[in-house]
């Protein structure tokens, strides 16, 4: 029997993670290294995720090598100039002035991938996204323990996956699910950067959430 | 400026959290109910997970009605005799003595849905599935705060999610991307269960981490 119990204090302290976690991108990475240590933490937390069937789907490339560096953002500054058409006025010179990835100023990059399972798992068999998904939530641990760490992570996904692909010579059944960059930050800004410019507005709970169907009044 | 910096301390309870963290399944939730309060705060932890272009593509049907879930337990049973052969002879046998969900036992299942915003989302030009792992990162968060709440969380994937948004009338273009049973626990297993009847092997997580690319030596 494994019944720990956490306390309310223990509570309060993984919601204050959570709101203080942001999504870390170009301009805010210090140059400070992350220790091999800090990275294996890291990554523990990720293998401590729930996968569909027990799959643990996960693969990792832990990247500091410069040279892959500068062609993961090749791929960005491609993928980057054909996302920057599809806003119009105001969002187009808004989103020119973001800076969206810190790829060569983070010490660490990891590539996280999605490696299909050769067997049947349980769980995947109706909803097939299952093996992605669990590698989301891996993710997401990671993301977490990499707060509490005092560390910054950022996801970029205004890349190619094939290309990335191509340039960490994954093998070809593999699916890049996230490029994350990794190190330490000059500010955890208090709110989302996207939110502070006004981009989007932040969602109350209660107009998201609905009881028992549908069809029925919110909550 | 935001720097709340987090002790050591702070990151082990995390990671105890993670640690204890399991996936929840049938003959195991109490009749207990879970309070409004608690639900309310395991939805304010979705609402505090990252989102690709701040989109917060999110939406949950919160279930407590009988009916709703006997509908629901039917689409599991139709799969799930589907699934059970796709196992094999000691597996098949395996997987039968398995009780995959606790859809009616837990007093409250919450169902998730991906809402595609109709207009374009900053960082999802290139990876269409950044909405969807949006909330998938928004389950994990869920996960680990009811785990901090001594709730038990299950999420049943052996579900055709088309009938579930039948049932639950969704909007044609939401996808139903989990369906989580949730409600306190007679206990937290030491091990997820299918580690436990050596469905799956634990995988080390240098099995699974490489270093600049696949083709460089593992870690």
């Amino acid at each position: 029997m494994n019944n720990k119990t956490f306390t309310v204090s223990d509570q309060q302290l993984l919601e204050e993670i959570m709101l203080h976690r942001r999504d870390i991108r170009g301009n805010n990475f210090l140059k400070k290294q992350v220790s091999e240590e800090t990275i294996h933490k890291i990554l523990l937390a990720a293998s401590l995720a729930p996968s569909v069937g027990f799959s643990q789907p996960w693969e990792f490339v832990v990247i500091r090598d410069n040279a892959t560096k500068n062609l993961v953002v090749n791929s960005f500054e491609i993928e980057n100039e054909k996302a920057e058409k599809m806003f119009c006025d105001e969002k187009q010179k808004k989103y020119a002035e973001l800076k969206l990835e810190g790829i060569k100023e983070a010490p660490v990059n990891i590539a996280v991938f999605y490696k299909p399972s050769t067997r049947p798992v349980l769980g995947q068999n109706t909803m097939k996204e299952m093996g992605e998904y669990s590698v989301v939530c891996a993710i997401q641990n990671m993301w977490l323990m990499s707060r509490s760490l005092n560390v910054g992570l950022g996801w970029v996904s205004i890349l190619n996956p094939e290309s990335v692909k191509k340039i960490l010579k994954s093998p070809p059944g593999n699916k890049l699910v996230a490029y994350l960059c990794i190190g330490y930050v000059k500010e955890f800004m208090n709110i989302p950067e996207l939110e502070k410019i006004n981009w989007e507005t932040r969602k109350s709970i209660n107009t998201v959430v609905y009881q028992d169907s549908y069809s029925v009044d919110r909550q």
